[in-house]
């Protein structure tokens, strides 16, 4: 029989039909006994009145994979409005880890967030869990389709590269075939060369930072959402797309998931840094902005513009990584910018050098840097992106006070497995 | 002036435009000079007749990014069915690389692969290179979309991970904050577990293999297309998924690219490893199917059933990982298979065993496994899946000789650079 779906049970009133998934919960009353399934879609209620059921029911722990065949009724305090009655019920398989670490069946996981980690595959069941990856997934899916319809193509770039380009800290370091080679912190040099053959490109992939900080926002591997274009005027083309992309981001997280999303203004208010560091009540020789201040910029945002986004542009030259562009009428800044959500920086992004003569002139050693400054000796435009890390984009949609939360297997300083 | 592109050209005929690009070619004929401009859709044919900017292009070589304002003339030779002219041109930057290690304009790149990845920022450029990175994008999307409407969610999972699992053999270790751990040669354990969370997923991304062979399809690491299905019958309910996805990757690649691609039946034909041995003349006892006898496979398919596709299923268990799931009827053989295209094998997939105790029956030190088996203690169902190998995939359909020629910046046993 074909197996259906919690969540398309409605349609089969009075239907005898097969769902098949997890026991996700047993209530053994007296009279009565509720069998409730959990498959991918959502759950499902099953009443138990036969005593061979029943006895069969008690012997099948949460988290056995069970098939049920049983006959749909309505029953308005059910799930979706539905109950399955008269069931027969197969077991599957498993589940063997009895009793489990921790019950998945609460409304919220009171384990720790090292037991859960360490029972990620069983963790990553409870709803909260798995909602977070869904919001993640939409995310994604909404960040490509904003990019494709703009004409951006999906690029897939190394991610072990011959030397430790950005920034030389904070890089892992592997055995290439007998030689040193390292993990790619980001693909930033690519996408780069790669707007001399698309114009318009983006990858979704994994970048690595070896930083030995054990905070509830760094990970050791995180997903970057990266794009980059050509043909710019400056920033403020780059900051355009990624408004579009941040509405397409949120308004699939929306459609996909049902998760509430912040309103996503079609032009989101903009200060340069000096005018940030004085909204803020900063000294105006701050070389950057610390917590308080973003918090300060988030608070004046949503005061003055109704807007949970902001745009920080200007940053000084000297805080930003040496491909950032400067601010023509002013070399001490930038045309650079973060996206502030919620008083917290969300996505970094700018113009980047496009000349060659400029990169010689910022790059003491331009040999150390393999082919990337290669490229730009063949003609390249004006040009610029932006990187958006996608746990702490979900972790902040969701509220997550832990990235780790939002992150299936998480890799940090302290922990490599599962 | 907003910037339009060459493909737009014919809507505004005998309207004055403005184009950007790279000067692709210039042909300096006594009484007229031709700039081909190239940008990212395609080429635009500049007519040039005024002495100044012809003296002004002479001094622009190929690959200097241009902006070029002109008005647009039917001319039914040139690209597209107009030309650009009088003209005036705009130096934005380069090229500094003069001359140029080879030209980009030819039909076909002369170069040698290694002066092409050598100057892979150059070679990219390249309309034959560049047309195999959009058939890569397009095939991943379709790969994606068919997914996506079979209700898949998209995963990330570590790259870095504790144990070197799946083979132990050829895996790259790196210095994890001071201890040993290995690059991920596939998602394989992860997509598993994570079916006891969503059912189905899938996931684009880097896989790593230290492989020391210098061949013209082994890669470093290279980008894997891999999905994962619960609630399945056997591994057939794998390939009729398998079949509909690459039929949906085939269909974004014509839609998108316009490059010929073979028919994807609706149901492709499948023989058993078995039988596949008799059909290759091969003697009965061979543990593997051979180069040539893939290749008469596939001339069989062809001929027998007029497909450029054929399943090969029930492979010998003992060719087969661990976690590949026996043949029910009889366990020398498996439920698992490969996809032949054109005598190649496109794909590899299978049934995977989801019971716990299985699993110690096969896996000599469950320990050394991490936390993947540990997972299996909580129920799994019957699942399976498959992984395609998405720049061999593409080299397949695009008739590449060299996987290189489809991946835009290969890692191989000697290259860590660019």
């Amino acid at each position: 029989m074909q197996r259906i779906l919690s969540t398309d049970l409605a349609a089969h009133e009075k239907q005898t039909v097969t769902i098949a998934g997890w026991v996700h919960r047993r209530r053994l009353l007296k009279a009565v006994a509720f069998l409730i399934v959990r498959d991918a879609a959502g759950l499902s209620q099953v009443v138990v009145t036969e005593p061979g059921v029943r006895a069969q029911i008690e012997e099948l722990p949460e988290e056995t994979v069970v098939e049920v065949t049983a006959t749909v009724v309505a029953n308005a305090a059910a799930p979706a409005g539905v109950e399955l009655v008269a069931p027969t019920v197969r077991r599957i398989s498993g589940a063997v880890a009895v009793p489990l670490p921790f019950e998945v069946h609460r409304p919220t996981l009171s384990a720790t967030m090292a037991t859960q980690l360490d029972h990620a595959a069983l963790a990553l069941r409870h709803p909260s869990r798995a909602t977070a990856l869904r919001v993640a997934a939409a995310a994604t899916a909404g960040f490509r389709d904003a990019l494709e319809r703009r004409r951006f193509v999906e690029i897939h770039t190394p991610k072990i590269v011959g030397t430790a380009t950005e920034s030389g800290a904070n890089v892992f370091e592997l055995d290439y075939f007998g030689r040193p080679a390292y993990l790619a912190q980001s693909p930033q040099f690519y996408k780069q060369l790669m707007v001399g053959v698309f114009e318009r490109v983006y990858e979704v992939g994994p970048v690595f930072r070896a930083e030995p900080h054990d905070t509830a926002r760094h990970l050791a591997q995180y997903t970057s959402l990266d794009a980059e274009l050509g043909f710019i005027g400056d920033h403020r083309d780059v900051m355009a797309v990624l408004t579009e992309v941040v509405a397409g981001m949120t308004a699939a997280v929306a459609e996909r998931t049902g998760v509430a999303v912040p309103a996503v203004p079609a032009e989101i208010p903009a200060v340069h840094f000096a005018e940030a560091l004085r909204i803020a009540g900063a000294p105006a020789d701050e070389p950057d902005l610390a917590p308080a201040h973003e918090r300060a910029l988030g608070e004046w945002a949503l005061r003055e513009h109704g807007s949970e986004f902001v745009f920080v542009t200007g940053y000084p030259m000297a805080k930003r990584p040496f491909y950032t562009h400067p601010q023509p009428s002013d070399p001490r800044w930038s045309n650079s910018f973060d996206l502030l959500f919620r008083g917290l920086e969300l996505v970094t992004g700018g113009q980047r050098l496009h000349r060659y003569e400029d990169y010689l002139a910022v790059v003491p050693d331009p040999g150390a840097l393999g082919g990337y400054l290669d490229g730009f000796r063949y003609g390249m435009p004006p040009h610029g992106g932006f990187a958006i890390g996608l746990e702490r984009f979900v972790a902040r949609l969701t509220g997550a006070a832990n990235v780790r939360e939002v992150t299936a297997f998480p890799r940090d300083l302290h922990r490599v497995v599962p």
